[in-house]
């Protein structure tokens, strides 16, 4: 094992406070967020409990929420991909690094995402479907839509609430298929999923015709 | 306006539960869970607080939880459906009594799926869960699989969840499009996802050559 870090490095503010989200995300991706005590965060991250409450003095649901903010800015990372090169390989990218955090976070994200937990409230909720709103102005800036109309954004939206959904019984099931094996599944399900909307929806068609041309 | 019910007609005591709990659904059904009082379900269902108190002593929140448990078995009853005759017109007839009840029930459906209420606890989210388990194995009965594999199984799940998804856009949208073009959508949507994972599943691509075939 490596020597821990020496006991009396001063971090600064900023750094404090990141060590606590990051040992917080870290007890939230094992626990049940009402399973875990700012005793279990100073301990993790081998601080007395009363620093932990210098820093969120509103306690645990303030602790959960900041941990969520900070989950919810790396998940809208994932979504960053330069807009070369053909879309659906884009969008594979995209869904490569999104599996990565559901399967770093693994209980953590069930957590957020199925709710019913004592410490949900609407803000988090609102925090949630901030990243599900950003998910899908993503895709369609990628798309290259600018006035998507209603059949278009209901196909984005339903895709979007499916990949979460496999995500969790992804997590259920133990990680099976292969992450690979899932994000290329995920990105054939988008296909054909505009491909049906396409049948109905002329700003659709003309998507789909340009994706058969892409790349 | 027919003249109203006599005021002293006595009620058993089946029928003065489902009274008050058709009164609170109505009211669910158009304001925010918290927003509903004991006090408005008095008013509506025209009966005294304290009877309401006596029929529910644990107040709002029980009130609320039998409520939804009422409206979830009404909700399981859409599912049933004969097992006779093509299955995507089943799927469709299905959809229509399920579309026929997000539209009775509108904002509760969606203060209901949408969670993060002040009366959101792990209780209801169960309640919630287990129709959509009830969903999935309806699917699977009618589709004659009893031993469906993890493929086929996220399949069906993620289709209900994109389905739940949709309702919610569509009661945002003003009920745009019109409910008999979505119920077709969800079922060609529903057939392209299962022809998508018969690419890579064996027992799903012999369900789809049997769909093909079916009627």
């Amino acid at each position: 094992m490596p020597p821990a870090a020496p006991a009396y490095r001063r971090l600064n503010v900023e750094e404090r406070r990141s060590q606590l989200l990051e040992a917080a995300l870290t007890l939230f991706a094992h626990r049940a967020p009402e399973e875990v005590s700012l005793d279990d965060v100073a301990e993790a991250a081998s601080v007395s409990r009363p620093l932990v409450y210098r820093y969120f003095p509103g306690g645990k649901q303030q602790l959960y929420e900041a941990a969520l903010r900070s989950a919810a800015e790396e998940l809208q990372q994932c979504f960053d991909e330069p807009r070369e090169g053909p879309l659906l390989p884009r969008l594979a990218r995209a869904l490569d690094r999104y599996l990565g955090f559901v399967d770093q976070h693994d209980a953590g994200f069930s957590a957020l995402l199925q709710g019913g937990s004592v410490v949900e409230t609407s803000r988090t909720t609102a925090i949630v479907d901030g990243v599900r709103r950003a998910a899908a102005v993503h895709i369609l800036s990628h798309l290259g839509v600018t006035a998507p109309g209603p059949r278009l954004r209901m196909t984005v939206r339903m895709w979007i609430t499916a990949v979460e959904a496999a995500s969790l019984i992804w997590l259920d099931e133990d990680k099976q298929p292969p992450a690979d094996e899932l994000r290329d599944w995920l990105v054939e399900q988008f296909a054909a999923t505009l491909s049906v909307t396409a049948r109905r929806d002329p700003q659709t068609a003309e998507l789909v015709r340009a994706l058969a041309t892409d790349g």
